[in-house]
Protein backbone atom coordinates (compact mmCIF):
# COMPACT_ATOMS: atom_id res chain seq x y z
CA UNK A 1 0.00 0.00 0.00
CA UNK A 2 1.28 3.21 -0.79
CA UNK A 3 -0.59 6.87 -0.38
CA UNK A 4 0.48 10.18 -0.80
CA UNK A 5 0.23 13.68 0.56
CA UNK A 6 1.14 16.94 -0.81
CA UNK A 7 1.98 20.01 1.61
CA UNK A 8 2.53 23.18 1.04
CA UNK A 9 4.08 25.17 3.83
CA UNK A 10 4.19 28.77 4.76
CA UNK A 11 7.03 30.75 3.83
CA UNK A 12 9.54 30.60 6.81
CA UNK A 13 12.25 32.56 8.33
CA UNK A 14 16.20 31.38 7.60
CA UNK A 15 16.37 28.88 10.01
CA UNK A 16 15.62 24.90 11.02
CA UNK A 17 12.28 24.75 12.13
CA UNK A 18 10.21 22.07 13.64
CA UNK A 19 7.44 20.87 11.07
CA UNK A 20 6.49 17.33 12.69
CA UNK A 21 2.85 18.37 13.55
CA UNK A 22 2.64 19.52 10.16
CA UNK A 23 3.74 17.06 8.36
CA UNK A 24 1.12 14.77 10.75
CA UNK A 25 -1.74 16.19 10.00
CA UNK A 26 -4.49 14.67 8.29
CA UNK A 27 -2.78 11.46 8.21
CA UNK A 28 -3.76 8.42 9.68
CA UNK A 29 -0.69 5.96 10.05
CA UNK A 30 -0.53 2.37 9.18
CA UNK A 31 0.23 0.24 11.83
CA UNK A 32 4.03 -0.59 10.12
CA UNK A 33 5.15 1.08 7.29
CA UNK A 34 7.76 4.07 6.66
CA UNK A 35 7.17 7.53 5.94
CA UNK A 36 8.87 9.36 3.87
CA UNK A 37 9.25 13.57 2.98
CA UNK A 38 10.65 15.23 0.24
CA UNK A 39 11.09 18.77 -0.53
CA UNK A 40 10.97 20.04 -3.93
CA UNK A 41 13.03 23.35 -3.69
CA UNK A 42 17.36 23.09 -4.06
CA UNK A 43 17.70 25.77 -1.75
CA UNK A 44 16.01 23.99 1.52
CA UNK A 45 16.54 20.82 2.90
CA UNK A 46 14.68 18.36 5.53
CA UNK A 47 16.20 17.00 8.49
CA UNK A 48 15.49 15.32 11.80
CA UNK A 49 16.95 16.70 15.03
CA UNK A 50 16.16 18.21 18.44
CA UNK A 51 12.79 18.79 19.09
CA UNK A 52 12.95 20.48 22.51
CA UNK A 53 15.14 23.49 22.99
CA UNK A 54 15.13 26.01 20.34
CA UNK A 55 18.55 26.89 20.97
CA UNK A 56 19.81 23.72 18.90
CA UNK A 57 17.93 24.76 16.19
CA UNK A 58 19.70 28.45 16.75
CA UNK A 59 22.92 27.22 16.79
CA UNK A 60 22.92 24.68 13.73
CA UNK A 61 21.54 27.63 11.82
CA UNK A 62 25.24 29.41 12.29
CA UNK A 63 26.72 26.26 12.10
CA UNK A 64 25.30 26.44 8.74
CA UNK A 65 26.49 29.62 7.46
CA UNK A 66 29.87 28.47 9.09
CA UNK A 67 30.00 25.48 6.52
CA UNK A 68 28.46 27.05 3.77
CA UNK A 69 29.85 31.02 3.90
CA UNK A 70 28.37 33.30 1.53
CA UNK A 71 30.57 35.79 -0.54
CA UNK A 72 33.25 33.10 -1.61
CA UNK A 73 35.71 34.55 -3.98
CA UNK A 74 35.19 31.35 -6.64
CA UNK A 75 31.17 31.32 -6.61
CA UNK A 76 30.52 31.89 -10.28
CA UNK A 77 26.16 31.96 -9.23
CA UNK A 78 25.66 34.99 -7.53
CA UNK A 79 22.64 36.07 -9.65
CA UNK A 80 20.43 35.15 -7.29
CA UNK A 81 21.64 36.75 -4.38
CA UNK A 82 24.86 35.88 -1.73
CA UNK A 83 22.58 33.00 0.11
CA UNK A 84 21.54 31.31 -2.62
CA UNK A 85 24.79 29.10 -3.29
CA UNK A 86 25.22 28.81 -0.27
CA UNK A 87 21.55 27.26 0.19
CA UNK A 88 22.26 25.05 -2.55
CA UNK A 89 25.79 23.57 -0.74
CA UNK A 90 23.79 23.11 2.56
CA UNK A 91 20.57 21.27 0.91
CA UNK A 92 22.67 18.60 -0.36
CA UNK A 93 24.21 19.16 3.58
CA UNK A 94 21.21 18.38 5.28
CA UNK A 95 19.64 16.24 1.73
CA UNK A 96 16.05 16.26 0.75
CA UNK A 97 14.12 13.75 2.08
CA UNK A 98 13.73 12.14 5.53
CA UNK A 99 12.44 8.77 6.13
CA UNK A 100 11.10 7.30 9.45
CA UNK A 101 9.83 3.90 10.71
CA UNK A 102 6.26 3.70 11.61
CA UNK A 103 5.60 1.13 14.51
CA UNK A 104 2.43 0.44 16.23
CA UNK A 105 0.91 2.82 14.17
CA UNK A 106 2.91 6.06 15.28
CA UNK A 107 5.73 7.27 13.72
CA UNK A 108 8.72 5.48 15.53
CA UNK A 109 10.97 8.51 16.57
CA UNK A 110 13.88 8.92 19.46
CA UNK A 111 12.30 11.24 22.46
CA UNK A 112 14.46 13.88 21.37
CA UNK A 113 13.69 13.63 17.49
CA UNK A 114 11.89 15.89 15.14
CA UNK A 115 11.05 16.83 11.34
CA UNK A 116 12.87 20.29 10.48
CA UNK A 117 12.03 21.80 7.84
CA UNK A 118 15.83 23.97 6.90
CA UNK A 119 14.77 26.85 4.89
CA UNK A 120 18.27 28.45 3.73
CA UNK A 121 16.98 31.28 2.07
CA UNK A 122 16.78 35.14 3.61
CA UNK A 123 13.66 35.74 1.51
CA UNK A 124 11.15 33.24 2.67
CA UNK A 125 9.01 31.81 0.13
CA UNK A 126 6.37 28.79 0.95
CA UNK A 127 7.77 24.93 0.44
CA UNK A 128 6.06 22.22 -1.51
CA UNK A 129 6.80 18.68 0.00
CA UNK A 130 5.56 15.19 -0.75
CA UNK A 131 4.17 12.51 1.85
CA UNK A 132 4.49 9.09 0.66
CA UNK A 133 3.48 6.55 2.82
CA UNK A 134 4.22 2.39 2.82
CA UNK A 135 2.55 -0.64 4.50
CA UNK B 1 5.68 -4.06 -6.10
CA UNK B 2 9.58 -3.98 -6.49
CA UNK B 3 11.91 -3.50 -9.56
CA UNK B 4 15.12 -3.47 -10.17
CA UNK B 5 17.39 -1.76 -12.94
CA UNK B 6 21.22 -2.19 -12.66
CA UNK B 7 23.39 0.28 -14.34
CA UNK B 8 27.01 1.71 -14.76
CA UNK B 9 27.87 5.33 -16.02
CA UNK B 10 30.68 5.51 -17.88
CA UNK B 11 33.73 7.20 -15.94
CA UNK B 12 33.02 11.33 -15.74
CA UNK B 13 35.57 14.14 -14.40
CA UNK B 14 35.39 15.26 -11.15
CA UNK B 15 32.35 17.12 -10.10
CA UNK B 16 28.75 17.24 -9.96
CA UNK B 17 26.67 15.40 -13.01
CA UNK B 18 23.13 15.62 -13.78
CA UNK B 19 22.29 12.07 -14.53
CA UNK B 20 18.61 12.09 -14.47
CA UNK B 21 17.68 10.85 -17.80
CA UNK B 22 20.56 8.02 -17.75
CA UNK B 23 18.67 7.01 -14.34
CA UNK B 24 15.61 6.73 -16.32
CA UNK B 25 16.57 5.54 -19.31
CA UNK B 26 14.48 2.24 -20.18
CA UNK B 27 12.40 2.47 -17.11
CA UNK B 28 8.43 2.24 -17.25
CA UNK B 29 7.50 4.20 -13.68
CA UNK B 30 4.15 2.91 -11.92
CA UNK B 31 1.23 5.75 -11.41
CA UNK B 32 2.22 5.46 -7.61
CA UNK B 33 5.39 5.05 -5.99
CA UNK B 34 9.35 5.66 -5.02
CA UNK B 35 12.26 5.48 -6.76
CA UNK B 36 15.50 5.06 -4.51
CA UNK B 37 18.95 5.32 -6.47
CA UNK B 38 21.79 3.67 -4.75
CA UNK B 39 25.45 4.16 -5.26
CA UNK B 40 27.93 1.16 -4.97
CA UNK B 41 31.03 3.22 -4.18
CA UNK B 42 32.82 5.29 -1.03
CA UNK B 43 34.66 7.92 -2.87
CA UNK B 44 31.48 8.96 -4.88
CA UNK B 45 27.88 10.23 -3.86
CA UNK B 46 24.44 10.88 -5.33
CA UNK B 47 22.32 13.99 -4.74
CA UNK B 48 19.50 16.10 -5.78
CA UNK B 49 20.19 19.88 -6.76
CA UNK B 50 19.77 22.35 -9.34
CA UNK B 51 19.48 20.93 -12.44
CA UNK B 52 20.03 24.23 -14.88
CA UNK B 53 22.51 26.65 -14.09
CA UNK B 54 26.13 24.62 -14.34
CA UNK B 55 28.26 27.61 -12.00
CA UNK B 56 25.94 25.87 -9.50
CA UNK B 57 27.72 22.48 -10.30
CA UNK B 58 31.04 24.18 -10.38
CA UNK B 59 30.34 26.40 -6.98
CA UNK B 60 29.62 22.90 -5.65
CA UNK B 61 32.43 21.51 -6.67
CA UNK B 62 34.66 23.93 -5.05
CA UNK B 63 32.73 23.83 -1.72
CA UNK B 64 33.40 20.40 -1.55
CA UNK B 65 37.05 20.97 -1.62
CA UNK B 66 36.53 23.78 0.98
CA UNK B 67 34.51 21.36 3.43
CA UNK B 68 37.25 18.38 2.96
CA UNK B 69 40.87 19.37 1.89
CA UNK B 70 43.58 17.64 0.73
CA UNK B 71 46.55 16.92 3.05
CA UNK B 72 45.23 17.34 6.26
CA UNK B 73 47.97 17.04 9.09
CA UNK B 74 45.69 14.34 10.78
CA UNK B 75 45.37 11.87 7.69
CA UNK B 76 46.48 8.54 8.05
CA UNK B 77 45.03 6.84 5.46
CA UNK B 78 47.02 8.55 2.32
CA UNK B 79 48.25 5.45 0.29
CA UNK B 80 45.40 5.74 -2.60
CA UNK B 81 46.01 9.61 -3.20
CA UNK B 82 45.46 13.34 -2.02
CA UNK B 83 42.16 12.65 -3.33
CA UNK B 84 40.70 9.83 -1.34
CA UNK B 85 40.21 10.45 1.79
CA UNK B 86 38.90 13.51 1.07
CA UNK B 87 36.42 11.84 -1.16
CA UNK B 88 35.33 9.39 1.72
CA UNK B 89 34.29 12.20 3.51
CA UNK B 90 32.39 14.05 0.88
CA UNK B 91 30.80 10.62 -0.05
CA UNK B 92 29.06 10.77 3.46
CA UNK B 93 28.48 14.45 3.20
CA UNK B 94 26.33 13.93 0.10
CA UNK B 95 25.31 10.12 1.03
CA UNK B 96 24.86 7.11 -1.11
CA UNK B 97 21.21 7.43 -1.95
CA UNK B 98 18.73 9.47 -3.17
CA UNK B 99 14.84 8.73 -2.79
CA UNK B 100 12.23 10.17 -5.20
CA UNK B 101 8.54 10.26 -4.94
CA UNK B 102 6.92 8.88 -8.36
CA UNK B 103 3.14 10.41 -8.56
CA UNK B 104 1.61 9.90 -11.98
CA UNK B 105 3.91 8.18 -13.55
CA UNK B 106 6.69 10.50 -13.35
CA UNK B 107 9.50 11.84 -10.83
CA UNK B 108 7.57 14.17 -8.48
CA UNK B 109 10.77 16.74 -8.50
CA UNK B 110 10.32 20.48 -8.24
CA UNK B 111 10.83 22.68 -11.13
CA UNK B 112 14.86 22.84 -10.84
CA UNK B 113 15.85 19.95 -9.15
CA UNK B 114 17.74 16.87 -11.36
CA UNK B 115 19.57 13.86 -9.87
CA UNK B 116 23.27 14.51 -9.60
CA UNK B 117 26.16 11.83 -9.34
CA UNK B 118 28.85 13.36 -7.28
CA UNK B 119 32.42 12.24 -8.48
CA UNK B 120 34.88 12.97 -5.74
CA UNK B 121 38.38 11.03 -7.62
CA UNK B 122 40.00 13.00 -9.81
CA UNK B 123 40.57 9.74 -11.63
CA UNK B 124 37.64 9.01 -13.39
CA UNK B 125 36.18 5.31 -12.72
CA UNK B 126 32.82 4.05 -14.08
CA UNK B 127 30.48 3.88 -11.33
CA UNK B 128 27.50 1.13 -10.40
CA UNK B 129 24.21 2.18 -9.34
CA UNK B 130 21.10 -0.42 -8.30
CA UNK B 131 18.22 1.81 -9.24
CA UNK B 132 14.97 0.46 -7.46
CA UNK B 133 11.04 1.08 -7.94
CA UNK B 134 8.79 0.48 -5.03
CA UNK B 135 4.54 0.47 -6.46
CA UNK C 1 5.96 -7.23 3.03
CA UNK C 2 7.18 -5.13 5.52
CA UNK C 3 9.54 -6.66 8.56
CA UNK C 4 11.08 -4.44 11.42
CA UNK C 5 13.29 -5.56 14.16
CA UNK C 6 14.74 -3.61 17.24
CA UNK C 7 18.12 -3.43 18.26
CA UNK C 8 19.82 -1.69 20.84
CA UNK C 9 23.99 -1.17 20.09
CA UNK C 10 26.05 -1.45 22.83
CA UNK C 11 28.34 2.28 24.03
CA UNK C 12 30.57 2.65 21.81
CA UNK C 13 33.79 5.31 21.97
CA UNK C 14 33.09 8.67 19.78
CA UNK C 15 34.04 7.27 15.89
CA UNK C 16 32.79 5.67 13.23
CA UNK C 17 32.33 2.10 13.65
CA UNK C 18 31.34 -0.80 11.24
CA UNK C 19 27.72 -2.67 12.17
CA UNK C 20 26.89 -4.22 9.09
CA UNK C 21 27.06 -7.67 10.92
CA UNK C 22 25.05 -6.43 14.24
CA UNK C 23 22.40 -4.81 11.61
CA UNK C 24 22.33 -8.69 9.77
CA UNK C 25 21.83 -11.07 12.63
CA UNK C 26 19.16 -13.14 12.73
CA UNK C 27 17.35 -11.79 9.62
CA UNK C 28 16.26 -13.47 6.59
CA UNK C 29 16.56 -11.28 3.61
CA UNK C 30 13.78 -11.58 0.79
CA UNK C 31 14.86 -12.01 -2.86
CA UNK C 32 14.24 -8.89 -3.62
CA UNK C 33 14.02 -5.35 -1.86
CA UNK C 34 15.42 -2.37 0.30
CA UNK C 35 17.00 -2.78 3.76
CA UNK C 36 16.40 0.78 5.77
CA UNK C 37 18.05 1.45 9.28
CA UNK C 38 17.11 4.37 11.46
CA UNK C 39 18.53 5.66 14.64
CA UNK C 40 16.61 7.13 17.13
CA UNK C 41 19.19 9.84 18.76
CA UNK C 42 20.22 13.06 17.23
CA UNK C 43 23.86 13.01 18.70
CA UNK C 44 24.32 10.32 16.64
CA UNK C 45 24.21 9.33 12.97
CA UNK C 46 24.31 6.46 10.60
CA UNK C 47 26.37 6.20 7.20
CA UNK C 48 27.94 3.89 4.34
CA UNK C 49 31.50 3.67 4.27
CA UNK C 50 34.95 1.68 3.45
CA UNK C 51 34.79 -0.78 5.47
CA UNK C 52 38.33 -2.05 5.07
CA UNK C 53 41.05 -0.04 6.43
CA UNK C 54 40.29 1.67 10.02
CA UNK C 55 42.60 4.56 9.41
CA UNK C 56 39.67 5.64 7.08
CA UNK C 57 37.29 5.72 9.85
CA UNK C 58 39.71 7.42 12.39
CA UNK C 59 40.55 10.05 9.72
CA UNK C 60 36.62 10.29 9.45
CA UNK C 61 36.21 11.30 13.08
CA UNK C 62 38.80 13.90 12.99
CA UNK C 63 37.19 15.23 9.36
CA UNK C 64 34.04 15.80 11.24
CA UNK C 65 35.51 17.65 14.37
CA UNK C 66 36.91 19.99 11.87
CA UNK C 67 33.54 20.59 10.20
CA UNK C 68 31.72 21.26 13.08
CA UNK C 69 33.95 22.09 15.96
CA UNK C 70 33.14 22.48 19.92
CA UNK C 71 33.74 25.65 21.52
CA UNK C 72 32.44 27.99 18.87
CA UNK C 73 31.72 31.26 20.25
CA UNK C 74 28.04 31.19 18.61
CA UNK C 75 26.50 28.29 20.28
CA UNK C 76 23.77 28.87 22.88
CA UNK C 77 23.06 24.81 23.58
CA UNK C 78 26.03 24.47 25.83
CA UNK C 79 24.32 22.86 28.94
CA UNK C 80 24.88 19.15 28.10
CA UNK C 81 29.00 19.47 27.30
CA UNK C 82 31.35 21.19 24.59
CA UNK C 83 30.74 17.96 22.48
CA UNK C 84 27.05 18.25 22.23
CA UNK C 85 26.32 20.65 19.56
CA UNK C 86 29.17 19.70 17.51
CA UNK C 87 27.52 16.27 17.38
CA UNK C 88 23.67 17.55 16.20
CA UNK C 89 25.78 19.53 13.37
CA UNK C 90 27.66 16.16 12.58
CA UNK C 91 24.09 14.05 12.99
CA UNK C 92 22.40 16.18 10.52
CA UNK C 93 25.81 16.05 8.30
CA UNK C 94 25.73 12.00 7.97
CA UNK C 95 21.64 11.47 8.43
CA UNK C 96 19.61 9.34 10.20
CA UNK C 97 18.89 6.50 7.78
CA UNK C 98 20.89 4.49 5.55
CA UNK C 99 19.07 2.58 3.19
CA UNK C 100 20.31 -0.24 0.82
CA UNK C 101 19.15 -2.51 -2.03
CA UNK C 102 18.57 -6.39 -1.50
CA UNK C 103 19.30 -7.82 -4.35
CA UNK C 104 19.45 -12.07 -4.80
CA UNK C 105 18.49 -12.52 -0.95
CA UNK C 106 21.63 -10.10 0.01
CA UNK C 107 22.35 -6.50 0.49
CA UNK C 108 23.85 -5.23 -2.92
CA UNK C 109 26.61 -3.01 -0.99
CA UNK C 110 29.89 -2.52 -3.38
CA UNK C 111 33.06 -4.09 -2.13
CA UNK C 112 34.09 -1.61 0.08
CA UNK C 113 30.58 -0.71 1.73
CA UNK C 114 29.95 -1.19 5.33
CA UNK C 115 26.78 0.30 7.33
CA UNK C 116 28.61 2.63 10.29
CA UNK C 117 26.81 4.10 13.40
CA UNK C 118 28.77 7.37 13.92
CA UNK C 119 29.14 8.12 17.46
CA UNK C 120 29.00 11.73 18.02
CA UNK C 121 29.19 11.78 22.14
CA UNK C 122 32.54 11.92 24.00
CA UNK C 123 30.25 9.86 27.13
CA UNK C 124 29.15 6.42 24.69
CA UNK C 125 25.60 5.44 25.72
CA UNK C 126 23.76 2.42 23.83
CA UNK C 127 21.95 3.69 20.63
CA UNK C 128 18.98 2.04 19.20
CA UNK C 129 17.69 1.07 15.72
CA UNK C 130 15.03 0.58 13.74
CA UNK C 131 15.32 -2.08 10.92
CA UNK C 132 12.57 -2.31 7.83
CA UNK C 133 12.55 -4.76 5.05
CA UNK C 134 10.89 -4.26 2.20
CA UNK C 135 10.24 -6.78 -0.23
Amino acid sequence: MIEQKFLTLSAKTKGFHLITSEVLKGLSLPKTGILQVFIKHTSAGLAINENADPTVRADLDKSFDVLAPENQKFYQHTVEGPDDMPAHVKSILTGSTVSIPITDGKLNLGTWQGIYLCEFRAAATPRSLVVTIFS
